[in-house]
């Protein structure tokens, strides 16, 4: 409980809105409750074999083949680099967040050559610089571009199309590599259709699983380059795991909870519908929208387009310490926000807003944050945040069964 | 989704806003995932014993025996009756709200005469006519006083204390026997400083348990009382239970996951402080009622004494159908809201405020039932509850600090 | 771990063998594991409707009602008696084991007048001796006719069939009222087909959940015998049950967490098949026959005839007291068995062998038991009653898979 | 269950008995159970500081450092070899079975040139013959020896210490590496008192957790060797996880559930005690190996020096197929075995017998590996080898009562 009068048991549920980890749901949560097996049974492939074909469904991919390591996001970007390139390897890559700048670090740190791009902190990959970049490299020296397709630290999302029909026009040969672990499963994601040649993903976003999975979707073209790519790598080796996976195993221990997990979660995603979890993906985050502006506030997207459905990155005003917004909602409202980090630590807060939630959930943390930003000294109207939000879920409310009835 | 467009499943948490059962706190959930074990080993009573040493706490009764049957609270009020009481006995029972009602009717069909003192729904026992009533009972036929604590049908509590005074004050020797079903663990209560010779509570409210035990929390008078009761009973005998427990053990098959549930629950409890919960629960209370007043709607409750610290009874306006209200929260928003029972079928509302809750769900529900109001054709303000509740939790959070600062 | 030397912490599995409460499938347990809801919400008749259909199919009931009560099967008796019984009423009941003795018991203290049929202890019901009984009673005075299917105390199975048959040959009217608790879900039991009026039951047993619900199967004629029926009842009355639960509610908060249980475990004894479950107890009852044939010892149920497919009551050899070789297999070997009662109290141990089993579990309590015995001086060969159980689970495999080949 | 004509649903619990993943207590699995949490809050630290001290005591490190990373055993492998060791750099390694050969196949695949002992399968490390070869390495080219403690393979324990004294008598600056993901938490591993630079584990074994965990403990040596070592790697990067570690945070999402389980693991191993959580694998090994004896089998282990107390691989005879006794015993008896992998597939089968385990689960695999044999056509006496397991933990357990009486 907020109250200072509180001891050390806080009552009532944690209001987790931070971008990730999310909300597990209750059917996850239980069937994540399962007894230790034998990974190597003859019946192990029963369970392991759907997953692989249900990934390609989240991921929007004919294709490709899906790998899932026990390991974090972070481990999954290593896997797709270290599998597809070389040292020395060029690659051009936009950088405009704390976790495409993260990537690009690795990049260099597994022997990468990276060409960087720049971006303001609130905008997202520009497809025409890399346009222009790639038709610059005529001897086609860059063999990858590297976008993250929605930058939790900035609550910006690139358009992934748009960079491919770049890459296209500039008619260079370059793979593309999207980061989309705040994305998929949450914001429309088309690997195929977009040619993405590797999706990364992590089991804590949109999975509505608990971080322990590293996924990626692999393009049969970057899986072809995997043959001859020599970075070095073992536990993130494809081979030795398309080796294994062909029937259903894996070449060292899985994480059986995540793998049973992962089953339930999808089952969740495709009941619900992948195209209306991220209606309601847009439909929660247009609210959150809503109340930045009637508190008077911005986002840290410097445009519409750039908007997140998933994380929105508020600015606080001059004088203010973001920071202090979050640690006030932590100790006296009981609710996790998410920091700013490295160039904009202390000048913004944001609301992860993804994964399983609801209005109601929604209203409870804009009405906790309103009070956290008011204690920290910020002038916002206390309700005006929740007013906006709730006057944009009925209207669509009212819109959307007036259309059913019509 | 409350959303028209959404599909069979439902993503998030359901705002679960009834007045019982209330929800099971992540811990108490946990520690109910238990093997099965024999009820009769030799460690079994390292279990039970120190569960009704706790329980005792929670009643505040000093000399009292509690008896816990695997039943629903309607077992624990037909318990206490059978017990201590025999066919024709008469009793005095202020009826004011469904449960007192249908507590008077359990006691009429085991056999009691009831002499019933009909209270206006919104008001509570009045200690004035009790003791007039037990004045006029020269001859102290009345064996017993039943009053509801906590009506949670009109959300008004009963002045227990003053119950007790007025039968002092007649010299009567009437046994008193309390309902606190929905007040024990929320709002304070005292077995043995209020003379309380059968209180009553269930699993599933305070206790932040699942429904499943009846708990009575009998005097050193009623279990004398019991020797020469004649109503029958067997499931829910005394003697059998008193026997059994003596030595940690039931004289039938427990239901195990309840009595690792309720350990870890009355630790929750205590960890928070009992004076603590019960300044909690004031304090989400007071959130709400502030709440409606700014809605300009009115509660049952017809005076502030009435006041429930764990339910709110919600008067709509005339031509609105509060049932209506209630399925719009429930269809649309994912929220539970409790409904008018009997005479006030429709007139109402109701808002459990109780068990394992703080400041930012109960926002997130004052939200919803604004949403739900508006869509059902009241006139209320969006956000307007929600500003007046948060304004009460940020002025109470900064006045303890600044009294801890002093 | 039995050693000595193990310190409070007990490695491993506790291997459950009493005959009741039983281990509780995994699937089931994860079933359990639910948010609290609102128990009149309009989508928790999903839930319940399916509920009592599915339980008429565990009853093999064509045409009866079932009745689910948070209580234990003790609850379910009371139930049973004090619904379609009056005061003063004659009934008819055999008595050989505990079980019996406490129902008759209950009888008694609700007011009936009961006709008891001794029994030795180890033979079950005699339907000579209640036709005879039935046929000396021409004025029909007796209402009903009270068999334990399955006498848990001493592992004895009465004929139910031949019961009915014995009433029907004896041209006389009572009801037949059967206990089935330890029967119903691992024996086959035949509801319609046997003319039972009221079959009970409780949730801890072969339907393989936690203690907490008394479930009654009521024929129409006994639901007809409800309405004039004068013992007083309010908490078991099947008329507020049955009028709540048309709609799929309860009349006051169910144990939803056993609900949800209830559901999953149904589905598991469908899945496996009621027959095949049958078939499984009994071919783990017969590996257990053969260990304890191999032992050297009896059965406390005198005829292959009264042989229970659930528990087999094992004598210990004179100058041997069982609840030696209980102690020791509790403190030594982590396994809970069951104690010999009132009568045979010392003169038996008792293995529970029903619910969700298999070969290698039982056959590590039967190396369990034959390591107690020993200890606790009974000559017996070690592995002596293990190789016998093998050689049984052995031939019947190979033989239906013979069989299955040809 | 294991009779041919059972359905689909198998009723009762698997018995679970390859060396790993290994049963996850209840009081574990209902810890992993938890609601997610910003992993960046400030009290995350309360969670994860006292994991790394806890882990050292595991260990028995004294000045080591601990890193967990969200990965399998094999993920700590790499991170050993990668943060302490340059491409080229030599290393000396044992050879006797399919994880030493596996790990030798990532030191190679990581660039390292290593020499490789080769034992017989069935025999460990040879601590004469690493002394000679370390003597022999004038220009201590060698950088780090690799022994694996517990081959699971094969069911062999190497001596560890005497590998040490080995190093140490050689006057060799080697560092020491140990796979003890077999072994530690089961079998004594003495870090600091053996001189162990890189010892590493998996959560999966003796830590009775799910796997997805991957830890290795490192010496102040190792450390300081990492400043140097100039193998590339991001995820598995020692000082990116020292950096975040020290205060409490790591610097990607960690596997929340996972680091809950540990807690309660450790909890578990420490309240039994360590010393006697490794004399029980010893007694229960012990009682294996007696078994095994009875059948008239030998293990693959060539000398008792040799026994591994968490595995034994069972050479099965001439003309029989060990996967076909894995095989029956998955199908007729739900009971996992280990395989022979490699070399030695199809010549044994293996029982693991580590983790939460006690006599009597032991016993009924014992007593399921003896019908999977005999239905396999190995000609064993049924019973035989529990009676010789029984007869060893009856007489240990009489031993030591009566040395505690003494």
């Amino acid at each position: 409980m907020a109250a200072p009068w509180a001891g050390s048991r806080r009552p009532g549920r944690n209001f987790l809105f931070v971008p990730g980890p999310t909300n597990v749901p209750d059917r996850v949560q239980r069937a994540m409750v399962v007894p230790m097996e034998d990974h190597r049974s003859s019946s192990f492939p029963e369970l392991t074999l759907p997953l692989f074909e249900d990934l390609k469904k989240v991921f929007k991919s004919r294709d490709g083949q899906v790998f899932i390591f026990p390991s974090s996001g972070t481990g999954a970007w290593e896997a797709a680099l270290t599998n597809t390139l070389s040292p020395g390897d060029k690659v051009l890559a936009s950088r405009f967040g704390q976790f495409s700048t993260l990537w690009i670090d690795l990049a260099q740190r597994v022997g990468l050559d990276v060409e960087v791009q720049d971006e303001e902190w609130g905008r997202g990959a520009d497809p025409d610089r890399i346009e222009e970049a790639l038709r610059a490299d005529r001897e086609h020296r860059i063999k990858a571009v590297l976008v993250v397709h929605n930058e939790t630290a900035t609550g910006v999302t690139s358009d992934v199309g748009a960079v491919r029909r770049a890459i296209d026009a500039a008619g260079h040969p370059a793979m593309l590599y999207v980061d989309g672990v705040s994305s998929i499963g949450s914001i429309d994601f088309r690997a195929s259709e977009w040619g993405v040649d590797c999706a990364i993903t992590g089991s804590q976003k949109g999975l509505m699983l608990p971080a322990g999975l590293g996924i990626v979707c692999v393009s049969p073209r970057a899986l072809a380059a995997a043959k001859t790519a020599e970075c070095r790598r073992c536990y993130f080796d494809f081979a030795d795991q398309a080796k294994a996976n062909a029937t259903g195993y894996f070449p060292y221990t899985p994480a059986l909870p995540l793998l049973y997990g992962l089953r339930e979660s999808m089952r969740c995603l495709f009941e619900e519908g992948l195209e209306q979890v991220f209606a309601r993906h847009r439909f929660l985050a247009d609210g959150t929208r809503a109340a930045v502006k009637a508190w008077g506030l911005t986002l840290c997207a410097q445009d519409p387009k750039w908007n997140s459905d998933t994380v929105s990155a508020i600015m606080v005003p001059e004088g203010i310490n973001g920071a202090e917004v979050i640690d006030i909602a932590y100790r006296r409202y009981n609710m996790a926000l998410g920091a700013g980090l490295s160039k904009v630590a202390g000048k913004l807060f944001r609301i992860g807003h993804l994964g399983d939630l609801n209005e109601l959930m929604l209203l409870g943390a804009l009405a906790g944050a309103e009070m956290a930003m008011c204690d920290a000294g910020i002038q916002v109207q206390p309700g005006s945040g929740v007013a906006a939000a709730q006057t944009h879920f009925r209207g669509a409310t009212q819109t959307a069964e007036q259309r059913a009835a019509a």
